[in-house]
């Protein structure tokens, strides 16, 4: 297991990173991307071990809710790396998908399993390749005016192929080591040199990161930005120019009829991302809430507790179905527990639906304090110390308290990361409408009408 | 146990009762009533057994998950007769409550366990009898122009004491042979006298019932009124005037600390009656949907496709809930299991906040038929059975059929019984503030503000 | 002009039209429809002149805003009978169209204008006759099982035509006078047949009328069912088996192109017909809801408080829609006014979307007694007036006036009424879906990006 | 009037205003205060006139509706100046409330219209100065732990008042000349000394203004904040310590009855704010949708266009609500002219419960591309160029057009300025509950009432 230095010098590989205009060489070292490397960083300290036979709980399978639970408590620690987050997502994509794809071809499931070894083995950082530029959405892959509006084969040889195209919205790939690239949806006879899927190094010849970042611009006192001043991911436009993919990272390669089958798994584990740790209850907002109506003295008016019961009932009915997501889950033919997609779409489109209002209630609750508590440097400078310390304390709250809380708020919904923050997490796994074709798919239809065509017969009674 | 006509002479027992400005003193006979009486001796029969030792499982009070769904199983052929419903609601109430009420006296547990032997000895169908008539809502009940305004004990002797006062909406006094008493809601000192819980026969002296229903009115074809001319529960006026009730029918007197315990546990099962039986999921209403969108030959209609969608969804949180509820029941000291109050309540407000968007939706797809649908008799006379047998019929459905869905939808939904369903449906239990009260009272605020209390610390990282 | 005892003997006229499986030759003494019969006589009596040359002003074609405006003002008193409301919008309805259809033919202008000049004299009621059975939705209508399933010329001499098919859901038919009957949506090149829009009288041969009605069964207290028991409109499924139309009734025939104008028109009439008269503010509705409020003491609730201003609010926008609708209304060629369909259209899409939400809030105010209320024989029953009276009187109301706003509630929002209202409100002038595609046709949508396509200019600034 | 360079002048005028925990005496060059001073002074060069007659039309208070749109007209190229508009409503508040003001003491309207002739001749730009720092919500101004939570009256003389305190979130302070204090809510007698009305020079000794501001951190490509790298506003905190105000500027001192009428006049202009300009439609968000649909090539996807509807639907009531408000406006004594309260604080309402919706419409079309559209330096970067212009265009727009596309929506509604502009947007004019109070507080509920009322008389009809 690689500690933190040697994850940092991991990056230093010759890749070919982009931000702000300039190529990146050493991410652990650029102003903007630093934060997620040491988050990054952190987390292969806190898991490190001298052992070789040891490995990061990510790279564990699991074939139980115990199992899946025991994972979930050991990664726990690792909560802030979003490299850990995606490496997961996107092993646990290619398992579940495993069975059907060996259908296909044995060699597939093989290459997934040793694939995930070696990942193990290295201790390496893993980004979900999927979204392609699409170009006329319209058109299908083939009629597109420039054939790299979707990731295709453009060559191959006995050893392997090579692919061009372009993938946007990849988070931490230009802080971790591979790219598990999926065709981003079904394709149709005809269209088999886009039904491919394989893994990639970042410093692969011929790969290309672009980034943007929510990261604050300019040196920034963390107290300001306690969120994204301590971590971020880079989000990255990937090119790939003729890459060369060997056989063995090989994962799908023609087979148009399942190509929309690794879509599927990674939309699950994405839409699963939040359910599974301690369900998805939103208490950590409630309590969020709770805090803010305190800070303003305002937690006894009735507009403020009947704003209060409603996160409440949001929150409990999202850990409701976080539990019976978890509850209903079902094994594929190699035991790879997988929670059941109807109640992970649902909840993902009941907890997105109301996403929005959440954070309209937190702030007509906060106030206008949201977005203009004064930085730490005001708040320190000697002139204005006294007056700002008087005026914002409260009797529950020290004016720092009530300053942290307020910037904790702005940062994460008012404020670069807040923005990136709310549209990504509406939008990954599938935006809304997505969500309810995947919910659609999974409802057992035919038994619903089943029950309600009784009242066509002529005696029926009722059952309500 | 009773057979169905051993039930019906049971009701002429000389109880007071009326309906449409008239007395009652056979319910079996009576126009408006009939049917009611007619599904309870059904249900009835079917449970029939002449051994003395049998019982209808409804007595049975469930202390595990498994006896709680083998008693549903049990029951699954009782649910058309309402006085079977309300009779499991209230005896759940009084054993749920008994531990609380025995930490005052004993014996209030004793009569409890006493009571429901008798019951079950004598199959007696017995009602929730709760709602105060209140008076001016602002005003303690010992502070009103009229005393009666909430029940209260106004004479007593060695053997019991005398009641006075109206309970009003108690389903299926006239249909059934007891009521159970319990005060509406907290007291305070100096209020004794209305903190009094009993059970008292529907035929007990100074007893008297004022029924409404929304029984059809007149000789109708039961095909146009499916499920409201098979079935129906009168709702009752209850005026107590000066009522003896002897002590072994106690089970709360005076002690008005406690006065609340058995409204809160009523207010439980009542909301939880919807989820008991095979979860809360609404699959026969996503089904119905589906059968009016292919009645209407519109099920591929985008927009249509997109209502459905949202009413799987809805179904499907209403289902994990449901789950939730039973998997986070809980025992009390005597191990009688309850579902979980939190997830229950949460789901109830649920729930109701969007029926009506439910109805809504639909009469949207069923479009004007669902209340213009011509009855059967036009349906049948010659000069127009071969033009509406020709007007009628779909590719899916025959005319018959197509009929017969539509009066069920507006007899359920947009008619005398879908009216009385959808606003008691959306009250039993408590209105939708109620809901959102009960929901903050069993959410562990504290812990969902020092999960956000960690924001307030000098370093505190993020665990989103 | 007609009396009220005329036109009762007016629709002795051979009509075939039928109730509940039987013919009903004589409506002003058939049980569940002389209501509207004698809502509508009340009407005409009010209106009556001896003068030949006076009319009702139901027959006014409206040109400008204060036209409309005193019309209303004139038509205030005959609110109560709904097919002086038809009867206005079908008339409406053709001269809105008329100049679009003289572009086909002069002859159409000219038959609409004469119409209307012989509905007037003779002081007519006319029905709106729009909707055709359609059969399967997908299919064209020459392309169905049965060529009935839309009304369609089926043959043709000097004089006129002779029509097939079914029109349904038609409010009035066998309470008025004539059907004004026209085809309901957009036609295309070989369906000349189905493009048929003409005048035929309820008593012409081979006009079958079946009807049903939410007038309630039996003798009912009026007291009980305060709306319903005094008005009501029996709708209709209108049978055409070969019928003749002369042709100085016809407004259209077989110019496919312009098939939809009527119904687009007759939309417009529809949607608008809750706007015209005061605006559409829902003020009467937002009273009634805070005296339910005052008869259960609960006005000073704070979440009642709360569902007051929701109610407020919504009324407050409907009433500005309404007005914005007129004041930006639009004169066609002949000068007749029309609102604004923009406003019209988004006004309905909005009204109707909120509405089961209103009556949510009526029934959560008012709790159960919405469907509990003692009858009036009940309440005056010597056995149970006193303990009645008792019971129900607030510091507000007496007992008999909380029993009136009861039943009025139960009546429009809670029983047979309440529930035909509530849908056919919701579904006339089209569902909610296409609301949003009238809107979407009458919003200018190149406007709106050309006010965005300034984002696109090198440096563009900011309006917001 | 002044040039822009002489208001770049007049702001080095030694105030005390403080940005990032340093003091700024130059607003005019620094760095994240340039840009708003550069958006005033284009806005003073382009209303600039050597005669010493003309003024600004901000200063010109309207009496007819005429007026009122012709000033609207004419201030329209104003309107990227946020100082302009605060100006605008501050004086407009003074206007509305003189008349109630001049009942107390004739003196305050007077002194009310010198200041407004001061601000005209000097071209000055002046701060609306209302929020206190309040302290503990619950407990009234003097009976606070620090008195100096709410601005209050500290000494006076027979020149004038010193007042103490602090106003929060304060618009354009330190870019403007002028504050105008008002009392933050109505007081009781014993709070003389908090009923203080004034106005204060941003240069008066004592003051000082603590900022922050949502402009980018560092020296930024203004492609890439295409609205917040022109333009933005600081938000001040306001110390008070001891500020001397001659008499001459007081508008209230002491008369503890009406110290919410000015609060009202400014909640009520605040609210108005977004509607006097053509309505309150909202076409230009529409069209912004219907790019971005077609930017990415969606515009014909059903649930895409059911979205354009809905913004559709919302943006035309939000429109016939602005119509209405000024349609139904009030002169007051003076005859100055008001927008309806009661239409305008419902419009606010409805606009804002909105608008979170309309930003989760316009990212589930825009997609993840919302966030992370590349900058401008990386798409004109040789290694990426091509690449990125491929990927990136669409049949109807360039490549560079829709970075331009995203990067405004990023701007706006994700990054730090949208989180500004959302957060401020909800709460300016007060949150939602505000909103409802004051629609209650001018909707006429007696006549509601009254409507309501027939239906409690024995015959009363209906006329719904």
């Amino acid at each position: 297991m690689m500690t933190g230095e040697q994850y940092k010098e991991s990056l230093k590989d010759g890749r070919y990173t982009y931000l702000d205009g300039k190529r990146v060489t050493d991410p652990a070292n650029e102003p903007r991307l630093k934060a997620a490397v040491q988050a990054a960083a952190d987390v292969y300290d806190s898991f490190h071990s001298d052992d070789p036979d040891e490995f990061n709980p990510i790279y564990i399978m699991p074939k139980s809710i115990e199992e899946f639970r025991e994972r979930e408590r050991l990664l726990a620690k690792g909560r802030g790396d979003m490299t850990l987050g995606t490496t997961g997502v996107i092993l646990l994509t290619l398992v579940t998908a495993a069975p059907e794809l060996a259908k296909l071809k044995p060699v597939y499931r093989e290459a997934i399993y040793e694939y995930i070894a070696y990942a193990r083995k290295n201790d390496l950082r893993c980004a979900e390749s999927i979204t392609d530029a699409k170009g006329h959405r319209k058109l299908r892959p083939s009629k597109q005016s420039d054939p790299d509006f979707y990731v295709h084969v453009v060559d191959r040889t006995s050893d392997g192929v090579y692919i061009n195209g372009c993938k946007m919205h990849i988070s931490g790939s230009s802080v971790g080591h591979e790219q598990v690239v999926l065709p981003t949806k079904a394709m149709r006879p005809g269209e088999e040199e886009y039904a491919i899927a394989c893994a990639v190094p970042v410093n692969a010849p011929g790969v290309s990161v672009i980034d943007t970042t929510y990261a604050p611009y300019g040196e920034q006192d963390p107290r300001n930005f306690p969120v994204s001043g301590h971590r971020s991911s880079p989000e990255g436009f990937v090119i790939f120019d003729n890459v060369f993919v060997p056989n063995e990272r090989i994962f799908l390669d023609g087979e148009v009829q399942q190509a929309a089958v690794l879509a599927h798994s990674l939309g699950l584990w994405e839409r699963a991302a939040g359910v599974t740790h301690g369900g998805a209850g939103l208490e950590r907002e409630v309590g969020l809430a709770a805090l803010l109506a305190e800070a303003n003295g305002v937690e006894n008016e009735p507009h403020v507790k009947d704003a209060l019961a409603t996160l409440v009932i949001h929150s409990t009915m999202c850990k409701a179905a976080g539990e019976a997501a978890m509850a209903n889950g079902q094994q594929n033919e190699d035991g790879i527990l997988t929670p059941s997609p109807l109640y992970i779409s649902a909840l993902k489109y009941y907890k997105n639906e109301f996403h929005s209002k959440l954070l309209d209630i937190l702030h007509d609750i906060a106030g206008t304090l949201t977005v203009n508590a004064p930085t730490f440097a005001d708040f320190e400078h000697p002139d204005l110390h006294n007056g700002l310390e008087a005026m914002l304390a409260t009797s529950t709250l020290s004016a720092e308290q009530r300053l942290r809380l307020f910037h904790y708020l702005r940062d994460t919904t008012a404020d670069a990361y807040g923005g990136w923050s709310f549209a990504t997490g509406q939008l990954s796994g599938g935006g809304q409408h997505a969500q309810r074709l995947v919910t659609m798919r999974h409802f057992d239809m035919q038994n619903a009408k089943s029950l309600a065509r009784r009242v066509l017969e002529p005696a029926h009674g009722d059952e309500a």
